[in-house]
């Protein structure tokens, strides 16, 4: 049945992927992956994704990843190809993003033997996998059979449990590699009788071969009163919603809000930013304007703070409630402890939607309507002035302001790190779309961003935006492989300011190496891009230009790129502009 | 003095890198890391070449080492920057070559907190480096700068030590971060009499702070006699001189060939193909055509072989020791056991010049000559044979063979992974030139393949040749930025089969899932990267179009890629068909 054991190993590791519920695999050509790349390719029920550059594959994963809350498992080859997995694995593991690295290898005696393209794999990405296993070779024995069905179950439910994240299974293999028949009492070839005493590891079961039921944490009833308690005893109190992919939700945020009347500061990479609930209860998308501000140092402090998800991406944010003298509640389901500013009061290792409906139901006394309408005036005045900031020349932030206005309904939409996402946290209004916004801010790299932007846009039919800078665009480059490769379309909006444009926020500018070693301009014309890698790009210039593209590029076929150019300074001077005139009109 | 504690340790720790010899860094942009990138940029003596990906920085950085023998520091800031640096990290493990690895990080009270752009970076690169140091956190206090002065000392050390290979310090810094003044009173000021007991601390030492004397490992007198005693045994003997770029060198080869008498097997990637010794003894350069053939099955096997270098890239000459029934030495300095057959007898844990030249000195009885004319025969039919295939349709191997022809003398000539080496392996000719061969063959990886070669081409005068594949050429094209960034020129041969000809070789070659996961057919034409990266890229057809545009490129200024399409499979097809006219001539 099996031409050797090799194929008898992948093809059940393969079933056993698809069986937990795996839809596609991204998997990047090498010889010593041959089983694995074999069983993927031929497996009916799979959609393999061929990416050449590791580090790009990679971060597809992660995206499809983010998008989907399922992983997307990795192949790769033996040798440095794995090492390039090691950028999108850490990021994974800070922002808890399913994934499963199925890493080739030689068999064990080539250990640290010399052997070409063999490298020491085991704990290869060190503490930053949620499981690591150093897989046995394969073997047509039935126990080892019915282990690599458990292993791959455990490997698919580790990787997306209570506390998601990579996992790496190091596969050894020796030759034969390929499905290549090899004669009985070949020390590779399996007996058709091998499995007679045990059908259960040679045929495995329908579904999963072990079913993973992830229980949800509840709070205890001791638990929920502390918290309900605090809630109503406050007049004043927040709810802050951090990056999350598949934390708190708009409908469980809307319930916490209208229960409590605490208003919504939600981050754009929350869920809660865009959805139906925004408008029915105060979603507040400007707080990076005006929480920094003159205006709101005389504002009384909150006297409870309900956390979800990560570290809001706002400094002013963060600073507001690292100075906020009050009881903060960060509720993380991942019993993560991200709070860097060290100033959390409770810890609630539970469920976020539970969590939040919990309070909302228990809650008695609403607060303080006064507190409320501070923020919702403020937020209309931020909006205002922002609005106001479009006129004129166009700059970066406007950018960021459009994009979020004219995105398609639904659309997923990825940010960039370094400016883009902080210009759409301060520039991106809260709408009733069904925008799904999404950024690598784990890590908060600007490595791969193309490709996580692509694999996220892979995974559904969602029109897919994407904002970036030029430094991201050029370190991603390979990224763009994908689009044609793995079929995915795109509205690319590139910010150009030749340059790393954050640098001109940091006290750096002053300095005589800012040129040379921070700013680091390039030089690099991108347009030769669209004819390498077959997408559209397109110079766009202008307010009324961007538009016209942008809204041109979202409601037609292939990708564009449309480049924009920018001098950063000036977009921070207009930055700094818009937040004196909040702050008079505040 | 210095404006905060930054700055001193930042400028402290680059003064040591001076004084220890390092002429040259790899900086990429970033914030964390601005008190070394500031101070590197600002060292009169130091040249700071800025690469905006960090992948590309590492591997550019190793390709200048593996030519100089010297370290060329790395420094990139917190977060997945670091971990884009591991590939490169790994090779340098395994090739033994020096490297230090500067990154930046957030202070230990940031480590897990869910602080931005902050990581576990704590042994990030697991055992592949040589020495790892969490480094303190800058203070201005005498023992920690003595400390520093020390460890810098130690770290370039140990980075070339008898196993030369990465060291990693993981560099902490809190803000400010640039050189900006502080009061006095505050945590980051220095006090002007911070040193007045201790100006040892605050001056350092005319040179190195520690300066390291590396001794060399010479055998006792009873193991040298004891291979001096197997060699003077031996009728047929062999000296194989593998991958190595540092280790045997062409006088201590030309040395040990005369007074034994054996033929000196020389792989491309040692030190022994190529140089004024070739002529005098019998370099044989065509082993991996003729070792594999028929014609050499019925040779009596060598009594003796003495092995250099790591384990050959050539396949038929490494199954062809496997198979030898003798005495195998293998000389190897840093106690690799380096041997992926585990059939060598004996390791030789010392100096391989030095125990070059003290087997040749004692050597009393000279080899068989019939044993070496064989060698000497085979040599002379395989480069003939190889002449002969040159005519006709122009192949893959033929590109190899007019490179080296060509290459002028001196020059640096990189090979990529993958075909490129193995055909220069076969088809490359000794010559008298002096001609220094590169190759990644640590790993054995097709990534960073162009950082590599730009990298080795930035350290000399010398003309830089690069062979490579298109997969590769794909896989690390970021690393052309570097041309015009750090002003390195180069010959870039791109032998284009459209996807990885090496799989041609492979028994998967006849099974369905080849062209869609293996082959990979990309279908990228590369002619934009020219106006992308400011190089002239040439489109070239046959022989006599190669030969003309490579010797029109190595004799001009700026960078050509030369691009040659060829079919891989009628590429294999050549091979086979000079085997066989190779057998049949021999």
């Amino acid at each position: 049945m099996y031409p050797n054991v090799n194929t008898l190993w992948a093809e059940t590791l393969v079933e056993e992927l698809v069986a937990g519920g795996v839809e596609a695999v991204c998997v990047s050509p090498g010889s010593r992956s041959t089983p694995l790349t074999v069983a993927c390719a031929e497996h009916p029920e799979l959609r393999a994704f061929s990416h050449l550059d590791e580090r790009s594959s990679a971060f597809f994963a992660l995206g499809r990843a983010r998008r989907t809350g399922e992983p997307t498992p990795l192949v790769c080859t033996s040798g440095t190809a794995a090492a390039n997995f090691h950028p999108a694995v850490i990021e994974a593991a800070q922002s808890g993003v399913p994934m499963l690295l199925l890493t080739a290898d030689r068999p064990p005696e080539l250990t640290d033997s010399g052997a070409n393209q063999t490298i020491d794999q085991e704990k290869l990405y060190g503490d930053s996998v949620r499981w690591y296993r150093d897989m046995p070779e394969p073997a047509a024995e039935p126990r080892k059979v019915r282990m690599l069905r458990t292993t791959v179950a455990r490997a698919l439910s580790n990787s997306t449990g209570s506390d998601p994240g990579p996992v790496h299974l190091n596969c050894r293999f020796r030759k034969p590699l390929e499905p290549t028949p090899v004669p009985d009492g070949h020390p590779a070839a399996v007996p058709t009788d091998w499995a007679d005493g045990d059908r259960l590891a040679a045929d495995g079961r329908d579904g999963p071969f072990v079913r993973t039921a992830q229980g949800t944490s509840e709070l205890s009833a001791p638990d929920r009163s502390r918290v309900t308690a605090a809630v109503d005893a406050a007049d004043r109190g927040l709810v802050v919603a951090g990056p999350s992919d598949g934390g708190l939700g708009p409908e469980a945020v809307e319930e916490l809000a209208a229960a409590t009347g605490f208003p919504v500061l939600a981050d754009p990479l929350s869920n809660c930013r865009f959805g139906p609930h925004v408008g029915s209860v105060p979603v507040c998308g400007g707080y990076d304007g005006y929480l920094g501000s003159e205006a709101a140092a005389d504002w009384p402090d909150p006297e409870v703070v309900l956390r979800f998800g990560a570290s809001p991406t706002s400094k002013p944010l963060r600073h507001y409630l690292r100075d906020a003298d009050c009881r903060q509640f960060v509720v993380d389901p991942s019993d993560g402890w991200t709070e860097a500013t060290f100033t959390a009061s409770d810890l609630l290792v539970a469920d976020s939607d539970l969590t939040a409906r919990t309070v909302a139901e228990r809650v008695t006394e609403p607060a303080d309507p006064v507190w409320a309408e501070r923020f919702e005036r403020a937020e209309r005045v931020h909006w205002e002035t922002v609005s106001d900031g479009l006129t004129g020349e166009y700059w970066e932030g406007g950018v960021l302001a459009d994009v979020t206005r004219l995105a398609p309904d639904p659309a997923t939409l990825f940010v960039s790190n370094s400016m883009p996402v902080r210009d759409l946290d301060r520039f991106g209004e809260p709408r009733t779309a069904d925008l799904t916004v999404l950024g690598n801010r784990g890590a908060s790299g600007i490595d791969g961003i193309t490709s996580t932007a692509l694999g996220a846009g892979s995974a559904t039919d969602d029109p897919l935006v994407l904002v970036t800078g030029d430094l991201a665009y050029y370190h991603d480059m390979n990224g763009l492989l994908a689009l044609g490769r793995c079929g995915v379309d795109a509205t690319i909006v590139l910010v150009d300011n030749d340059g790393g444009g954050i640098f001109h926020m940091l006290p750096i500018e002053d300095h005589d190496t800012f040129e040379s070693q921070f700013k680091t301009p390039h030089g690099l014309d991108f347009e030769p891009t669209g004819e390498l890698y077959g997408l559209d790009f397109e110079r766009v210039e202008g307010r009324e230009g961007f538009v016209d593209a942008f809204e041109g590029s979202v409601g037609s076929e292939g990708t564009q790129v449309l480049s924009v150019a920018f001098d950063a300074e000036a977009s921070h001077g207009r930055r700094d502009t818009l937040q004196r005139r909040l702050a008079e009109a505040l």
